[in-house]
């Protein structure tokens, strides 16, 4: 059996989703800042293997991550709208804790979940909505400099800076995923944008699976599907990870019924 | 005359260098932690333009800024191996208290106080010290990711992010300005990257000159005089600001002393 996984946020719309597709493919120590109800726990973990701290408590950070291989980085304040104070101390001063505890504790990579709203502030006026339709060309491939479109997209681009700090001075690997819009089901209802970043479940999980398995150095890569309209290249994560999605949101209409085979 | 052009962290080294060698040449409202002694203000510049507070003070930030034009934000912890919660506070907060209270205050533009350690890591041993030679071409154009050599490094990254959100939201003129080794007379000694990064005094304070007169929308440019031997363009400060530096540290040689003329 492999070293165990370390999943922060485990509790969140992320971690669940991570859990429910590849729960049973793993073995998993899960922390959170609430405690975690029976039924999000994947089968055969147990209260045992759950961690309730902070991510900014380096002291549980460094004891969560003794014995682990690898760890997913998903604790954090994840609103969009947050004020700039709860992700200073939640996204910034967390992930750097995060990542300084699994340098100290030998940790071999992490996988760091950033964000479509690094990168949001490129949708301007005058790419939008077009950026978002398949004949449009316009995209981004994770080389871009961050142009968030929030604080919390500021502090996600620093969390990913961090990860090429620690990758560069102490030879962790770290993969950034700019997570794009996840949902259970459907692809958003009428909300050309969400379409364009839609990350279906099992396509996230299999995603996190692949930064548990892949060799990489430090990269960063955008947590899509393989939707048809996209402005967001999903070239790197096939290469570096071996990224290989099943869902595309060109299968749903604009409101998010299957699409009728034509 | 125009308005006021505020300079926090005056009493440090780049503040010094900029108000010997423009104080005569701006309004100036000066700010730093500490209280500045006679001789470390411009002719003309009392204790009544001097602000004593911190950064993240939000409160005294605003006033500060009250009826500014342009904003010139150094204040920061400036050491290379500054511990990270000294860098979260002073530089990461500090800088999102700088810019939210510069678009608060209904300033222009600021000039933000980057720094050689935001990228330092692309200095690799399989690259150096070839890259800080006349003869090498590997070079740095202000368009590459972040790659910080230290906390410190992050840190500053981090600010030029903030000052990209708040020109793309709130349409703050931002120039971020990866400040390279400065130096008073002669180049750093014995110390080739130094010499390749060196910014004189004067071209210091003419680069900083040019930050409060030129227009420009949002930037990143590097800090550095003219130097034969360089890896980093400063194409992009004399396009998008018009600097015009008139040292080289190719006229000293690689012990500062002035080279004969050949």
């Amino acid at each position: 059996m492999d070293d165990p996984v370390l999943l922060t946020g485990a509790g969140g719309r992320v971690g669940q989703a991570i859990l429910r597709g590849i729960g049973e493919d793993h073995e998993w120590r899960l922390l959170d800042r609430e405690p975690l109800s029976a039924d999000r726990l994947p089968p055969g973990v147990t209260d045992d293997d759950v961690i309730v701290a902070d991510v900014t408590d380096t002291a549980a950070m460094v004891e969560a991550m003794d014995g682990v291989g690898a760890v997913i980085h998903l604790a954090g304040d994840p609103r969009p709208e947050a004020p700039w104070n709860s992700v200073l101390e939640n996204n910034i001063d967390g992930a750097q804790t995060a990542f300084e505890a699994a340098v100290d504790a030998g940790v071999e990579k992490v996988a760091f979940a950033s964000s479509n709203h690094a990168v949001s502030a490129y949708e301007t006026d005058a790419r939008t909505p077009e950026m978002y339709r398949t004949d449009d060309d316009y995209g981004l491939d994770g080389t871009e400099l961050p142009r968030p479109g929030n604080l919390y997209g500021v502090s996600k681009a620093a969390g990913e800076t961090l990860g090429r700090y620690y990758h560069d001075t102490e030879d962790l690997s770290v993969v950034c995923v700019r997570i794009g819009n996840l949902t259970e089901s459907h692809p958003p209802r009428n909300y050309e944008r969400g379409q364009a970043m839609w990350l279906s479940h099992r396509d996230c999980a299999h995603l996190f699976d692949r930064c548990i398995r892949a060799d990489y150095e430090y990269e960063i890569v955008y947590g899509i599907s393989d939707n048809e309209r996209k402005y967001y290249s999903i070239e790197r994560a096939r290469e570096a990870l071996g990224y290989d999605p099943e869902d595309d949101s060109a299968a749903y209409t604009l409101e998010g019924e299957p699409r009728d085979k034509a």
